[in-house]
């Protein structure tokens, strides 16, 4: 029985073999996917080579305390902006010591949406140590809490391929 | 589409309401579930007046690191063990300033068992600020990595109703 989609499965299963390759090593910040992006990468065996940590900052609060995020950041843009995702990716990566991290901060609903930043609006960032910084403003629509997360956590997957290089 | 089992998702909707009708905040410390309890609770909408943060302490520098687990512990008792369990959920409870914290450590497999640590061994902790200590070791057995996993978020979830009171 597995858990995640098999196409999540197989995304995690090729960056946990290219990165441990690799010797590279990930974290994750994570929001409105609130452990998911983790949790499908520690699915596969042999993970732990991998996987350092993941950082889930479901409030405000612990976006500051665990990743450093400014309280004017969060003020001036909100929670779910690119600002803060990349503020999330980079205190990640920088508290972490890991090689590559991804953030994710978005409105996964039903509640909580707004005319400017609806449900379905999820900004990405990732960053490796070579230098890449990628963003990505997602917006999925309103198709339900549940596909709105695995969503995220497919591009989450992707663009840890794509900043590892 | 739901991503959980519908009985884990009914005790997470169970404990988002309960603790939200009590004010009552949570943070998870997860080793071998690597996420997928602070995924369970966050399925539910609404859980963001719940659930404040996850910390996923996958190897033993982020164990030290954002929980505070002596090196010392590691060393003596290893990773999977009562006493690493109690001191990430302690650290946990202080570092987040919830009213409740669960935390789990365990050998998700299928490799990394021993005689004496089997694949399926998990130690589980939960505390809350109104003086509850729990603590239990599960030997689920060798019935795959990510049933052993689900199984420990089912008693992770146990035991914040429990540690509730």
């Amino acid at each position: 029985m597995n858990l995640y989609p098999a196409d999540i499965e197989a995304m995690a299963a090729r960056i946990i073999a290219a990165f441990g390759a690799r010797r590279l090593t990930l974290a994750t910040a994570e929001s409105c996917t609130g452990g998911l992006i983790v949790g499908a990468l520690t699915e596969i065996s042999g993970s732990s080579a991998v996987v350092d940590r993941g950082f889930v900052t479901y409030s405000n609060q612990a976006k500051i305390d665990l990743l450093g995020v400014g309280p004017e950041t969060l003020e001036r843009y909100g929670a779910v902006s690119r600002q803060t995702a990349m503020e999330m990716v980079e205190g990640a990566l920088e508290r972490s010591g890991c090689g590559v991290a991804v953030a994710v901060t978005g409105i996964a609903g039903p509640d909580g949406g707004t005319a400017e930043k609806p449900v379905g609006l999820v900004h990405l960032a990732a960053r490796s140590r070579n230098g890449a910084r990628l963003h990505r403003e997602m917006r999925y629509g309103d198709i339900s809490r549940s596909e709105i997360r695995l969503a995220t956590v497919r591009t989450a997957l992707e663009m840890l391929i794509e900043a590892a290089g």
